[in-house]
């Protein structure tokens, strides 16, 4: 199924075949770029259900994961894959002490730098910090969501997701329907998306959608029920609480009745449509029960355990240049 | 002292010696079941006093320690036995953001799976969390406290200590005094003891007594003074802040008056008789600093010790089916 | 430049080298016992820079990073130093529960001795708080903060900053200004500097100067522009934010007019003095940003680098005893 890089090692040009210092986002990345991490993490699928130990091949590397904003999932999923490569992972709480204490980012960047990380990991509540910190720092620097900006690991597992169950991305109708305009998830996806060739369309109530969306390339719609049509992929966005008593919706509840996913409303998809939620999920708000949990057409825990696979990737290639490897030193 | 289990490795049968897949609780467990954890355990002990490093059995094993209750000593137990044996361990702290962005339970317990979590360690507020986890995941799960319900390896631990100390635990009289109605330390001691061919006493004020608790094969006491005549074991159990103040103890004077563990009540015990508490003592409530701080007769730092090693044990026995360990595979 | 010590390996007296069992505080350690450790922190340096994997030597070593006080910076040094010698590293986050449930401080150490801790770091609000520890395991305990007391490797990294700048540290002019009363950084540095043969001078308004402070063997000073002249070191002490609002200073301006540095007071200093602050910074109050970031003068983030360094060089001489090292067993 997936498109797999058959040349040989040795002939590995890691400059050409994916030339960036940092996964800041997935804005810049060339299809081929995309397709090459996809690639890559197909192999940590299998070795992670195998359940063999890694091979270790992070052994030394000291991967710090700075969590600005909390994220019990992602934060494990980085945890995880580094370990399982043989990273020494060290978790940096900093919703914390040096934080509060009005330390600049730019000074917590140029003490980790010191440190001599290899590889750091953020996430961080605004847009652009983690673009400002990676300019600072001498190590590969991974982005785990900054702000409203861009969640790239989250768009490369629902691509490698879409990959495996549809075959391919290209020219695959997806409709990505929620809350867009607050949404790095969503960004990130329509970015990534329509990179690789598949026809995007974004749901979401008035007050809630970009200004000019169409300018990335997808369609725009207010009525949930219209987009469906044809749909290929039906990717529901988590709604944040902070928005639920907001002015941006009448309820919750009037909410769920006109953008909520039910077994109805799924009906209107293509009959082996796929649905998506990145967790953790509403259930009764933005999906249904019955939905979340039909295995046939829910890839929900599939995502998850292809996020640890595609962040596996990304932890073994951005560091490829610092470890020395063949082709990419 | 130790009864081992001097059958050759490939006579074993994995399945006959301990067929769980979980240690969900104490309750079904056979007498040889429970015994063979405690001579595995056996080996530990000795291997963490040589400070040695341990033999990475577990390498390339993911254990996640999701900790949906606070508890410092109890994580901070199984950390160390699983980073002894060479697991990657993770810690995820769940009193966070997952969990209280309302994902239910079960949709948690999908996500740790979907990561390929090799062994779950969990401890939550509400009895039969845990079990309701371990029904939704591949791995074993092992419960480090539900709710009032059960804390299996705490009882593990206890045996341990008690056999090592008194060269056997059948026939002998165990006294476990304190709040034995909200207790799962006390639940899971009487599960074990009892199933061990102990003679269990229990004393409690009546308002912190459960109701029928002869059904278990315990003898209840609200006289202290009685219940320790004869008595080979006195277990004190932590009185919880929350009860302190609420209606169920006139006040903690009061309740140290009648049931607190003093040098001059202890002498109606038998004179080899040992002390033990699970831990952080109330100093002046439950126990007098005399009698914990006497290494004669008190086992509480022992305890603590045979905490890792019956750990260290848990997590080896319950993955070797996944490890493919001869006869257990 | 670091005055090495060259005496093949089989001829180390561990004993005489370096005879401490712990590293409570820098008082009470000969020069040559803190040139010994320094030397030792010199090899990490280049080991660190090139990013190779580390050489085990902690493999099978449980590190207990013990942390009452939180410190993202000092936690993170600790822990990726001890992971990078291969260490089992555990964290306690001891503001929460177990502490909170009113346990003693020494049942705590009890507890971390029981679990076979091989060696603890432990920062603490109260000074004292780690001799007390220390009396009570078996172990090695590092002093990573206690109180107004001691901060022995913040000492130790500032010294070897110094060293690789200056060339040594005898004879050298270095002016700490700042909260010298409240400062266990203040306290260690002079400790560590006078025995190494450093002229101090100390600096701070009159409220937070301690009381014969000259008995230290420095020289105190309210004017910070008297104090600089022919310094060759300016080492700046964080303005805690407890002592901004409290009747210790005027005003955080005035604080600054009078003790921040800036470019133009540092011109009162050598050419090539050099600016050092343990971080993190308040820019702005205690020291300009044109100062700390001029890679000329500032070593502020080479404090950063020195300090994981050191603490591997700690973890490591203090372990050797326990682990059985040629020359220390």
């Amino acid at each position: 199924m997936p498109i797999s890089d058959h040349r040989p090692a040795a002939m590995i040009d890691g400059g050409a075949v994916f030339p960036h210092r940092h996964l800041t986002g997935i804005e810049g990345l060339q299809p081929h770029e995309i397709l090459f991490l996809l690639d890559e993490a197909e192999q940590w699928i299998d070795a992670n259900r195998s359940r063999a130990p890694g091979d270790q091949r992070l052994k030394g590397v000291t991967q710090i994961n700075a969590f600005f904003e909390n994220s019990t999932r992602t934060l494990l999923s980085f945890e995880i894959a580094g370990k399982r490569l043989g990273a020494d992972v060290v978790n940096m709480h900093a919703g914390q002490s040096s934080v509060k204490k009005g330390e600049t980012l730019i000074d917590t960047a140029v003490t980790l730098n010191a440190m001599r990380a290899d590889v750091i990991v953020i996430r961080h509540s605004s847009s652009g910090a983690v673009q400002l910190i990676a300019d600072k720092v001498d190590c590969p620097v991974l982005n785990a969501g900054d702000g409203w900006h861009e969640h790239p690991t989250q768009a490369l597992l629902d691509a490698l997701t879409i990959r495996r169950r549809l075959g391919e991305i290209a020219h695959k109708r997806v409709v990505i329907c929620g809350d867009i305009l607050h949404s790095r998830v969503a960004r990130s996806n329509i970015l990534a998306l329509t990179t690789l060739a598949a026809e995007v369309r974004v749901v979401a109530p008035a007050t809630l959608m970009p200004h000019a969306i169409e300018s990335m390339g997808v369609t725009p719609f207010t009525d949930f029920d219209a987009a469906l049509e044809g749909a290929d992929v039906v990717m529901m966005l988590r709604l944040q609480n902070e928005r639920m008593n907001g002015g941006f919706i009448p309820s919750t509840r009037e909410y769920h009745l006109r953008y909520g996913l039910t077994r109805e409303r799924l009906k209107r998809a293509e009959p082996h449509a796929i649905v998506m939620h990145p967790g953790p999920m509403n259930r009764g708000i933005e999906i249904n029960s019955d939905v979340a949990d039909d295995s046939e057409r829910s890839t929900i825990t599939e995502q998850v355990e292809m996020g640890v696979a595609v962040r596996m990737a990304c932890l073994d290639v951005l560091t490829r240049r610092s470890r020395g490897v063949e082709g990419w030193a």
